[in-house]
């Protein structure tokens, strides 16, 4: 199986700590296999990310801190993972698509870089594919839903994880969820 | 034609004033009509949000602030609006998708509600589609990308702005941008 891991860049502390959870969140929502936050060590996050994990499930989801950076894209590709920058400068998702898809089918490990406020140049040097979700500024967040999206062809929204202890039973007009003991086996 | 605004409920200055900025950015660059902020009223994020459709085109964008929220929704509700509200308790896009995309056919206009952290009952009970994008949670940001983005099929991102003073031209790995003087007509 291919493994699709999330690298967030330039994460601040206090200004970005919502929207790398997003960031997080999404990534595991939409069917990759970690997030690895970089920037600003913040353990308060990392274990906000864990948490989620532990109650919704998915205890598999990979989640850690990576100081240096450059040297882990580096070893990424070196290793002959894809390096997939998502950038507004970038070229149309819908371009790129199905050559995505097709390495995905060969089990090759995918690194998807979103970054924050400013990304360096370096990073549009090293990725084999910067990838734009539409030319307009949006959302990070956004990008890498729809990116996990296309790829997935929607598939992961219908995921459930059979390590939760909680789960949504869907309803038409309310809030309906089920605890679930799996500590009790 | 039809007309798409986005209701974001329960805005908290401080804390949201990202993910707020993010949702209406995802709004604008994914189809939408306008976004409709309710909760702390907070003009800076107004503001930042208009200077973004002045940079980057789209000026008709509506961007305001409502302090009514409830008689807001009921108001479209009576107008024949569709009142959509995206929720994680509510069921999947997939199911809902085709005849949603059928009302926008017919020319129906779409309130669609996200909120931040608590939405009343009422909410769930004057919508009426309770849309999940997935049953997982992840951030009112990606679902906002991913229900639009099925609803207009893709076509939103390859969208340009005539008004637009500054402009991307993709590129493989670098950043490139137009400045448009559209004022010396």
């Amino acid at each position: 199986m291919s493994k699709i891991i999330v690298l967030r860049l330039g994460h601040r502390k206090t200004r970005d700590v919502r929207i790398t959870t997003h960031v997080g969140l999404v990534a595991r929502a939409f069917g990759a296999d970690g997030v690895i936050i970089s920037g600003e060590r913040d353990e308060k996050l990392l274990s906000g990310l864990r948490d989620v994990c532990e109650k919704w499930g998915k205890k598999s989801f990979e989640i850690s801190f990576v100081e240096d950076w450059l040297g882990f894209i580096l070893e990424a590709r070196n290793r002959g993972w894809v390096i997939i920058h998502l950038t507004m400068y970038g070229i149309n998702i819908n371009y790129y698509i199905k050559e995505l898809k097709k390495l995905l089918h060969k089990k090759k490990n995918f690194l998807v870089i979103v970054g924050a406020e400013k990304v360096p140049k370096k990073v549009y040097e090293i990725a084999q594919y910067n990838v734009a979700i539409g030319n307009q500024p949006h959302s990070e967040v956004s990008a890498l839903a729809i990116f996990l999206d296309r790829l997935f062809e929607g598939r992961e929204l219908i995921r459930s994880y059979k390590d939760a202890k909680i789960q949504i039973i869907p309803t038409t007009n309310s809030k309906k969820i089920i605890i679930r003991n799996n500590d009790q086996k």
